[in-house]
Order: structure tokens, then C-alpha cells, then sequence
């Protein structure tokens, strides 16, 4: 039983890498290096990969070339619009689409039968292909599309998860948490004011955990959060 | 009304252009550089897109990366196997996935309604990606996936033409064969000897046209065509 799973160097993928694991999957990870203006996301992925000793292809694909989102662009991150529903400025459009139709090689080549994605809905942050309706039309595109992969599946185990609720499991199955990098900025420490780093943090607070990574400055919720547990 | 046609610099990709031209639509080329062993490619998508004066973008993706075919990689390239129905070793698992997923994007970003392939299923070779359930399971896994792409169609014009219909097609529409390249080799002229080159003239043959790219040689039954055409 093998799986490839899509490392971003985040939460939810690392909890998906562990829920793998956890399931007795040989597990071969894959990192996109695909412009990211953050390095430390393959430096994340690369340790967390070294943690859990499997091995981890990174695939180099510049989606500068396309365009169109801040994350790899010179386009400023929108901050302070946390709870909106609009898609965010964030998104590189079709992203999921190429990393997964790249997944859907790799697994064809190697003889892989599962690729497993962080993505879930319920805190899905307004990214299109993130949807459930998504996952289940590119599954059957790569079973159409390829050679040797018509049982090709694709799982993504933390779908109708909230944060929370991954934090909870990822707790439980020993997830290397303090590895992980999920802010925005892409600094040492994480920003604490970032879309990312407050839905990060509210998950945690709401799991009844508490982040191991550093941040700058902790938003005023979380603060107090912390204050609480203390007493 | 603006298509995006996908350009390999090949006979069927140029004929989709002619006929997207003549269909009035305002059209952008989509080129990829995608580690194929024969530059020759990228140099007859550039001329032919300035045969028809459109911006044409090239995407840089290294597909030699996943490996596995012998268009990208050190694997000779199967010969004389004409008519089989398997899967050729020229195969790149997924890469028309991974095209048209980034050609989704770039449709996405600049609101591009129609993305053009130039594939087709009667010629298809044994390529997967080039089934009609696959184009339409394509389409709906974009639509589902890009923040503004619910309307983007994806449209094979020639999907179910033969090589030869596909060519008098294009010799109606006057599109500029003299400038394409389908040789597999990939040397200045083109082999005569491979699958493509066998494809090729054999639907040259059937149309009743005569392909204006120069050969090495020419396989027998192409020579017996050209003695009969000159009585």
C-alpha cells in the first residue's frame, strides 16, 4: 500500500503525513518548488520529510510565469480580512490542478494507487480547489488521462475537518508540529497578524493546544488564550 | 471571443490555430518548454505564431523531472511499430493534464473563454489523455477548480477527424504545414522512419495533398504516392 502525499511544509499536510503513516502506507512525499517567495516552506518539508525518514521528491515548477497571486509575485499579502469569503489574493489560479496532475505522473511512473492532499473544506479559506466536488473530478481526470492509473484514488483525510479537529488528530498522532511553517510573511518566526497565522492559532486555541512554533507578536485572542491555560 | 490554443509547433495544433483564427476568435498561443529532447518544436510554434501575428507565451516546465518517456528522457524512441494499439514509450504520463491545467490559469488570469487542443481520437496513437472523456472530464475539473473560470470550455476540434481529414481541413483553411514539425527525431529534415512521420504522410497521402516538410526518405508506400501523383 503506498501513497504519495503532497508536502507543503504546513499544518495540514504534515497531519496528513502522519495520518499515513499512522495507516501503514509507504509513503513517498512530494514538495513543489514553484516560485514560492518563501524558502523556508521546502526547508519545512524537507526536515519534516527527515523526521519521519521517507523520501521526498521536490518538483520545480515556476508558476511566476502565470502569475496573478501574491504569493509569487510582487503583489503585497491582503492582511487584516480574516472570516471573508471571497477568494483571497493569495491563490494561484489552477495550482491544486498542476501539483496534482504532476502527483498524477509520478504516482502512474512509480505504480502509486493513492495521492493524499491536505485540503479540507470547512475551513477552506475560499480556494476553488480545495472543494470536494474538485477532488472527486480530478480523480476520475487522472484515471481517464493516464496509462497505468485507472484505480488511481485521491484521499484527502482531513476534508470535512475544521482546523481544530486537525489539530486534534495531528496532536494525537504525534505530528512534528514545532517543523512546520504556515505564515504568510515567511519569516523566522512566524508573523501572528497574517490570514494564515490567525487561522492557525484559532485552531490551535480552539483544539485546547498550544502552538510550538515561535511567532512575533500573538493576536489578542490568542493572548489571552494563553493567559488562561496558564492559570 | 478569445481562445487560448495550446501549440506544439506540430500538424494538428497548427491546424486548430488556423481554424481558430478563421472562426474569428482573438487568439493566444500557449508553447511548452517542457524538457523535449528536439528544440526544433519550440522553433516551429514561434514561427507559425508569427506566421499569424499572435502573442504567443511559453511555459517552462521540465517534465524530464517524473521521467519515464523517451521524448524527454535517454530512452531510444520506439520504431516500426505503426498500427499498435499500447501505449508508446513517447508517452509522458499526464502531460496534456498538466497542460491544460496551466493553461487553465492563464485562461483564468486573462479571462480567456476557450482553451483549444489540438488532439483527436481516431489518430490518437494509444495517448489516453487524448479521449473525448478525458477532454470533458478535463474541462470539468477546471471549471470546478479556478476562482473565475465557471464558463471556460475546452474545445478539440479535431477530435474526431482522421489524420487525413484533419490536413484537408487545414490545406482549406491555408495553414502553414511548410513551417510545422511532427518527426519524433527531431533533425533538420524529418526522418520518414518514425511513428509520427508514418502518421503524418499516410494522412498526406489519404488527402490527396503532398506534404510540403522535406525528408530524409520517405517510406515506400509515400514514394509509389508521389510516382502516381506525377502521371
Amino acid at each position: 500500500m503506498r501513497a504519495l502525499v503532497l508536502m507543503s511544509g504546513g499544518l495540514d499536510s504534515t497531519t496528513v503525513l502522519a495520518y499515513a503513516v499512522s495507516q501503514g502506507y509507504e509513503v513517498t512525499g512530494l514538495s513543489f518548488d514553484y516560485g514560492q517567495r518563501h524558502r523556508i516552506e521546502l526547508e519545512s518539508s524537507r526536515r519534516i520529510a527527515e523526521y519521519y525518514g521517507i523520501r521526498r521528491n521536490v518538483f520545480r515548477v515556476d508558476l511566476t510565469q502565470v502569475g496573478g497571486s501574491s504569493l509569487t509575485g510582487d503583489i503585497p499579502v491582503e492582511k487584516g480580512q480574516f472570516g471573508r469569503v471571497e477568494v483571497p489574493n493569495t491563490y494561484v489560479p489552477g495550482r491544486n490542478i498542476i501539483f496534482t496532475s504532476i502527483a498524477g505522473g509520478y504516482a502512474d511512473i512509480e505504480g502509486i494507487e493513492t495521492i493524499m492532499l491536505g485540503v479540507n473544506a470547512v475551513d477552506y479559506s475560499g480556494y476553488p480547489d480545495c472543494r470536494p466536488e474538485f477532488i472527486s473530478s480530478m480523480e476520475k481526470t487522472l484515471r481517464l488521462g493516464m496509462a497505468r492509473s485507472q484505480n488511481l484514488s485521491i484521499s484527502a483525510p482531513l476534508q470535512k475537518l475544521s482546523k481544530s479537529e486537525i489539530i486534534r488528530m495531528g496532536m494525537k498522532l504525534g505530528a512534528p508540529y514545532e517543523l512546520t511553517h504556515s505564515c504568510y510573511e515567511g519569516g523566522e518566526k512566524a508573523c501572528g497578524k497574517c490570514d494564515s497565522c490567525l487561522l492557525r492559532l484559532k485552531g490551535f486555541m480552539e483544539s485546547g493546544f498550544i502552538d510550538p512554533v515561535e511567532y512575533e507578536t500573538y493576536p489578542e485572542f490568542y493572548r489571552k488564550y494563553l493567559e488562561n491555560e496558564k492559570d
